[in-house]
């Protein structure tokens, strides 16, 4: 359950690499899409899709990324896609899939589940596009790995406020 | 004061085109960019900048946009660029930015403060870049219009989540 306020929940979720051998309910999972779901985007195209991963679907990705190991340990991935064919500004449709992804760590964190945004994955992008048979309207824009936090992970360093504020 | 919880915040947020000729408190601006600090980043390279208008220096802006009259009645506005100095990867840094406007979003909405992230004013990126003096290594990315809601819009309809998942 949540007992932190939002500003709590943002800066206090990691990155998460190892996970607990323990399942993640398939509930929490379809309550994270919906926060996916009521993400912004720019003339409400929503240009997102996602699909789930577990077992030996999940395993099978782990030869795509060096990041292997933490795709071997979580209990589930949630790609997430570019929808092109909802797509009207490739640049805004990244930025409001980058919100629908936010959307969906923070939840989870909220909810005491672990997620690791993997990027390095779209180096073979083309690859698991063909072995999940995706189609050519869709282009793989992350995936999440998640799953029970083995631990937690001391803070990683920020800019302050002022190197980012003109 | 938040009473809601994640989810629901999530789900409440809307974009906000009508706003009070009230002023929103600085400390809530800046817990906002602390929100945007905490967002997550590939190879956490934090590749944003952000800079606040108000008064005539907001109301410059409304020029560029067929949205002037929402420049015009805000606040404040948020200028959210994206860092060329700071980039690595075009595509992860546009959703990293994504990420960190969504937090802004989150965070204000959760204190009572409508937001309406602004796309279509990027059509005049170089025209707004330039009349600031931002220089060359800052990509305008969005323009975030804030201030006291003047109502709660209905809500926008989504996709459901039949539709968005493989």
């Amino acid at each position: 359950m949540q007992t932190e306020n939002l500003l709590e929940i943002i800066k206090k979720r990691r990155s998460i690499r190892e996970f607990k051998k323990k399942k993640v309910a398939g509930p929490i999972i379809e309550k994270a899409l919906e926060a996916a779901r009521w993400a912004p985007s720019g003339l409400n195209n929503q240009p997102w899709k996602f699909k789930v991963l577990e077992g030996e679907e999940r395993e099978s990705l782990a030869q795509y990324t060096k990041y292997n190991k933490v795709i071997e340990c979580a209990d589930k991935l949630i790609l997430v896609f570019l929808d092109k064919e909802s797509s009207y500004n490739h640049k805004k449709d990244l930025m409001a899939v980058g919100a629908a992804i936010q959307n969906i760590l923070l939840y989870l964190h909220s909810q005491g589940i672990g997620t690791c945004w993997l990027g390095e994955i779209l180096n073979k992008a083309k690859e698991v596009e063909a072995k999940l048979k995706t189609g050519p309207q869709l282009e793989l824009a992350a995936v999440i790995a998640l799953g029970i936090p083995q631990k937690q992970p001391s803070p990683k360093k920020r800019k302050s406020l002022t190197e980012i504020i003109l």
